[in-house]
């Protein structure tokens, strides 16, 4: 019996979404932090923008990482207490990503797989814009790296399902049966 | 009717120990912290020791405050979570402690006022004797300031009283009965 798989559906996760900016992080991270809610949850949401005014960081690879492990350490902190946790980073880096994973009870690897151009067209914030002009260094996708995760817990592409479904897929995985127990 | 005072007995809180290196903050966060477990308290203790890995800081006044900041930002979270946090810093300046309570549904600070003398006495990690030979700067205590709390919920001198003593005044402290209730 693998004791891996014996989670009960409850159990609260770090839900992290990693991807591109514009890859629909923050909108999915409020609709399933809606829905969890609506369910009894205890949520928290841990969001790039809102964290910046006491978490500020700079773009180097090693600011990054630190960044997303002092992230995953908040989002672990919380969830070992029993909140679920949802995590929206752009969080490029398998490093600090496999970090954050580390400290969590139970962690949902959430890969939004939106491609560049997509998210280029949307540039909700106008940053893609900015970071063609030059305004902007450092900027993932165009001059800094994304690694993709090698075993994400799910892979969503939101130029190809509307943000309703994607939401609807990750609470699906939050609560799933446990393998071999369904 | 002052409802801040209509808090149950049991409504967690941030209970944020402040004072000099050797004053007893953490020998006293780790007593009340398993004096609030055997009362079914779920408790989270943050000390400068233990973050340091994933929160390096440097020395400076402002790398101290946003220290603090940071830390009385997650200990905030974990409480209006239900957490009860053991915070043990020296925390030398009133800016960032009272952005810490702010950050908290409840906030307790106990001031560790241990005179320097004793401090220094015991020194527990031999940094006295290192700052006092100019091996480390920026100390609190000899060359950088230490801001005594000017409002604090408790005052304790282990110098005076044992650690045993301290750790159940803090506990007497956070289990109290609303004023005007008991």
């Amino acid at each position: 019996m693998d004791l891996g798989n014996t989670i009960t559906a409850q159990q609260p996760a770090v839900i992290w979404l990693t991807g591109l900016s514009g890859s629909g992080k923050s909108t999915i991270a409020a609709r399933v932090s809606e829905e969890l809610e609506r369910r009894g949850c205890d949520v928290e949401i841990l969001d790039g923008d809102i964290v910046r005014n006491v978490f500020p960081t700079g773009f180097s690879r090693q600011e990054r990482n630190e960044h997303i492990r002092r992230m995953g350490f908040i989002a672990g902190l919380l969830n070992r207490h029993g909140v679920w946790v949802i995590c929206s980073f752009i969080s490029p880096y398998r490093e600090s990503r496999d970090f954050a994973r580390s400290q969590a009870r139970r962690f949902l690897e959430v890969y939004l797989a939106t491609p560049l151009s997509e998210c280029e067209r949307r540039d909700p914030k106008g940053l893609y814009m900015r970071a063609r002009r030059g305004e902007i260094r450092q900027f993932t996708g165009l001059d800094d790296p994304y690694e993709p995760p090698e075993h994400p817990d799910l892979v969503l592409d939101t130029s190809r399902i509307s943000v309703e479904e994607a939401a609807a897929r990750v609470v699906a995985a939050a609560f799933r049966e446990p393998k071999g127990m369904g």
